[in-house]
């Protein structure tokens, strides 16, 4: 699917979301036949039936699910469409799974740019062409002027998962290394940046990004991943936060070993933010055996996704939950999960 | 999981949803956790992970999703709780599965109430227990005061094919039998009746339930079904008209062979509009060979949801892909799909 292909519906002729477009009628069909048939097109789709009918390989199957209610629409390094396949897509590849098909659900308040809602149809296909994934089925709703807020993407995703590791928190345990994919906080400066809530000149671009590929890299490879998990809301803290509560085990984790690009630390500076609380798109943690640390952070290092990934903690020989951030001048604090809004509608 | 369960947030503590709750960090985990945690509770939602691992049986899946605007929230015969969870399981069944597995994703507005999220939540459980599915994944996010509407949910769904039938609009046939599960146009008139829209006293409830029984019970009865579709937006006329459509089929339907309750009727003549365009949440169709019609439509009436099943009708040897009805004076009218906005948030 070729970017910068013209609107298939006339937006002279309509230009912006009716009501109509979400009654089931004409409008509807028009829409669903132009903009999402035309840019998702794959065979699953053009059966045109209630769902999807595929034929999984034999092996245990990955599901997820997220909405995307970022704002703004568009931003440095990514759009809603992209930041909706590529989160989905990494939500499979955080259960070590290989994504397959998304559904996408779409909520479009009436007045929405018909112009811009194909933009994102094809940056949704261009994502799903770069992680190997068809959009297979999907939804479309309209909901009235000031009930909404352009468009909302929900994505579901059905992912294989081709190994026989147990990924999940309760495979964690004491002495796993904690290994970063990447430096932090770009997502979320960089759409700060785009809002212009910031007094801060930036050429920084979200990190939004399939990490699937990496994932199957390390797996493929034979490393023994006990857990993964992607750094969204709420950033690497709150990543660190629910795993240590979740396998009930107690972190530490090595502040000066945490890459942070100099500009996401000068905006977090101002706005008074802890980077280690800034949404990521492109970022991970990896749980594994210590002794195939090294050889996980090589892997790593061979994908320009990873190259600046990082050993950053261990999981310690201790009863308790609590995660420790040892800082660079060498003292030590508890971890905690942010209270408060933070940054609203990043992802 | 019983009805009526207090809600497990203190509500004169935090009687609304927050930005905070929609940020990742303390409030997000505590909405997660004692709203939908203790509504949903299961094994795979349980290990709070990024996605739900499960192994299927050797076989076809079917994948399926819907989000869900519908207004009011609660109505009679439904709410958009157990409206998310039968739209979607009906969604499976149509495709001939078994549902096994819901995502459920949540975007609510700031102040919302919590214990109508309550309300909402349990009652998702109530229609998932029926169904016989799980909630096994989820999201939350919340957007700012006038960016929403209350609640929007969407629902994915995964369900097991356990037949060899092609069950497709692609599979259809001259000569099939079109069969009708039951009368039409309860929900979209319920709604309106809700809304107070019409000047019209009414008891009539939503047909909103759970199909997939019914289904499954035609299944494993051994009838070679050739396709199906639920009658939601758009009514009979949109599912007849985009089944030909799509099949490449001319179709004549019966007006008199199609069951209509008198409010429905009378409330139809009121507003100006068509019962066949009216949406449904627990009616479908069912295109089969002629020779098995009657021993379906006898399956169909044993069961209580099909108990007004009729034959409407049959695909003819044509080659357009007009579908006319006869009306009940014996002329002919072609049906069109609906154009404008007839009835908004419907579902």
């Amino acid at each position: 699917m070729p970017s910068g292909l013209s609107c298939p519906i006339p937006i002279s002729e309509y230009p912006s979301v009716t009501m109509a477009h979400g009654a089931g009628g004409k409008m509807t069909h028009q829409l669903i036949e132009k903009i999402f048939m035309t840019a998702f097109d794959n065979p699953l789709l053009k059966t045109r039936h209630d769902g999807a009918v595929f034929q999984p390989e034999p092996g245990k199957l990955a599901f997820t699910t997220d909405s995307y209610v970022v704002r703004p629409l568009f931003f440095p390094g990514g759009d809603i469409g992209s930041l909706a396949v590529n989160g989905t897509v990494n939500d499979l590849a955080m259960c070590g799974a290989r994504p397959l098909y998304l559904s996408a659900g779409f909520i479009l308040e009436e007045g929405f740019s018909i112009e811009s809602l194909w933009r994102i149809a094809l940056s949704m296909r261009q994502a799903a062409d770069q992680a190997n994934v068809l959009i297979v089925t999907g939804d479309t709703k309209v909901v009235d002027k000031g009930k909404g807020d352009g468009i909302f993407i929900n994505t579901a995703g059905i992912g294989q998962i081709e190994h026989a590791e147990n990924i999940a928190p309760q495979s964690v345990r004491a002495g796993d290394a904690i290994l970063l994919s990447g430096d932090i906080g770009r997502h979320g400066i960089a759409l700060l940046a785009a809002r212009a809530e910031l007094n801060f000149e930036t050429t920084l671009e979200s990190d939004c990004a399939d990490v699937s590929g990496l994932v199957l890299h390390l797996l493929r490879a034979g490393i023994p991943i006990h857990c993964l998990r992607d750094l969204t809301r709420g950033g690497l803290a709150a990543a660190v936060i629910e795993i240590s509560e979740s396998a009930g085990v107690a972190i530490e984790i090595s502040e000066s070993d945490i890459p942070i690009h100099q500009d996401v630390r000068g905006a977090c500076e101002i706005i008074g933010l802890d980077p280690l609380h800034i949404a990521n798109e492109g970022r991970f943690i990896a749980f594994i055996p210590q002794k195939y640390a090294d050889t996980c952070l090589a892997l790593l290092k061979e994908d320009p996704l990873g190259q600046d990934a990082r050993i950053i903690g261990h999981v310690q020989h201790a009863d308790s939950c609590l995660v420790t951030l040892i800082s660079k001048i060498g003292g030590t604090r508890l971890l905690t999960l942010p209270s408060g809004e933070l940054l609203p509608r990043i992802c």
